[in-house]
């Protein structure tokens, strides 16, 4: 599958980080950082850009969640080759300090992705327009439209369809529920409500649909495509760049660095930290959940295989 | 998904098998018989009905790769229920011997799926035949139609449309090699060749695609569709038959007794085989490969997550 406009968003440290409190060596940083380099990734998300607090601190939730420019021109300046991926950082509405951002001149990045709940939305836009306006790309990522009252979810779509200031809208499957036919469903939604906006896809593999639904979308002329690399990301994880690079076949894209990366730095990863599909997330999927219970009961070393156990209780809380 | 026509086939045991030489414990076999019965599957294959020889002996390769009438009848036996799936076992073109398969009326078996290759079809279609006049319902498994010669595959598609004795052909990923529009396109290439006959369809996960593949036969009208418990088979496996009957909605399933299988009978198989995707097969399904070097490299514990070097390797074959 071959389109020019096609263009993809690597999010492995920022959905990676939810997994183990971004504490991501600057060595795994900066391999992620080269390996997206080469392999010709258009975007690469770098973390989130959240406010500091006490209860929120950098040594307990990483650095990777702050980006400090500092932080991020040391693994920008680690790689000596000339392509560079647009670098991203992501904002949560209500968790952020926007005068920590500079202008986009003065900054490695170039885009902000904000995140909202459709409830969120007006907060979302006031921020996507400051962003804007301080010279940067933006997304509005409206989470858990799954689960969205589909008045409130139009609404919302029409509002954010109004605002130049907005660059890409993007489909989020939070919680990995969606099957083709409702990729295709929501993607019609969001281009009858929102025909100005450019749209992107955020997959979770919870039934093993990351990779096919972002094909769906892809086939369904969706332009800006998330994915991590191994399918990296919180629970049962997102859409495998590696796959997706290898059915686009793009010359522009070189998968032999992402494989390379996933040899050297992600296998390790895996015996620390879990991600990707199994039993628990395949039930929290279907049933259109929140992966909140679904993470506790991987959590418990004792019952987290105890899938017959999740469903009958899951389906008794219905 | 909700089609009358639709039947859900679980090869668990006979796809299983083939990674373990089908050394199964009889309370396993008793075990899925007795969730595929509760669950409602339509059909159950039981394990392949091959030839024993001196190289070929029972201890070695598992009773369930022969099938004596004997051995099934007591896992039939050993449930109680009402309903039952329809049982099947596998022939594979050149290793079976026909005077062993008693006819229908004497068996518990009412279903022999014959497994061959492009070249093999007639040997095929001469076996279904014999099959059919013993009273089974047949189908015809054509293999690696992804790594055939059109015309020959067009000419034995063309063939098998002209033997009434064929109840069903079936389209095989056995490489894990097809997105979703392949499906359609190869669907669209047995229909044509092959109007008279109900389609089938049997997935492997190499590149996370079993499921949405399934999927994308129900959307293109394959009314008989396989998948295992687990997703357990060769190599990256198959489509999970759980995600399957949640996706199908159908009032005759339910996936209950599944998962209770799966946490009493898969999770503690898991730690003694291994099956399911990981990037070694993602490459070999990208490539279109025989999964044999796949399952080579995984074998081999001391690499057998070098990605890299399996892909650099598989590249310089090629």
């Amino acid at each position: 599958m071959y389109r020019e406009e096609l263009k993809v968003f690597d999010c492995t440290i920022r959905d990676g980080g939810l997994i183990n409190n971004y504490q991501f060596s600057d060595e795994f940083v900066k391999a992620i950082y080269a390996a997206t380099c080469e392999a010709g990734v258009d975007y690469m998300e770098i973390g989130k850009k959240l406010c500091e607090s006490d209860d929120y601190t950098r040594e307990k939730y990483g650095k990777w969640n702050f980006c400090d420019e500092d932080d991020i021109k040391r693994v920008v300046d680690s790689y000596e080759g000339d392509y560079r991926p647009i670098l991203a950082v992501m904002y949560d509405v209500g968790r952020i300090d926007f005068s920590a951002l500079p202008p986009a001149d003065q900054s490695v990045v170039g885009m902000v992705r904000i995140a909202c709940y459709v409830a969120d939305i007006d907060k979302g836009i006031e921020l996507a327009k400051r962003c804007k306006d301080h010279g940067y790309e933006t997304t509005i990522n409206i989470m858990a439209p799954s689960a969205a009252i589909e008045t409130d979810l139009i609404e919302g779509l029409e509002q954010i369809n109004e605002i130049p200031e907005v660059d890409y809208l993007y489909l989020v499957d939070s919680f990995g529920a969606f099957y083709s036919e409702q990729i295709t469903s929501y993607l019609k939604l969001y281009r009858k409500h929102a025909p100005n906006k450019e749209l992107g896809f955020h997959a979770h593999n919870n039934q093993q649909l990351a990779f096919s639904n972002t094909q769906q979308c892809i086939i369904d002329g969706v332009n800006l495509l998330d994915a991590t690399v191994n399918g990296i990301g919180r629970g049962a994880g997102n859409c495998n760049l590696e796959l997706l690079l290898n059915f686009l076949k793009n010359p522009k894209f070189d998968v032999r660095p992402i494989y390379k990366v996933i040899q050297e730095q992600m296998v390790p990863l895996r015996k620390e930290i879990e991600w990707g599909f199994n039993d628990i997330y395949g039930i929290s999927g279907y049933l259109n959940q929140h992966p909140r219970e679904a993470m506790r009961m991987r959590a418990d070393k004792k019952n987290q295989d105890n899938c017959h156990d999740f469903l009958i209780e899951s389906l008794s809380v219905e």
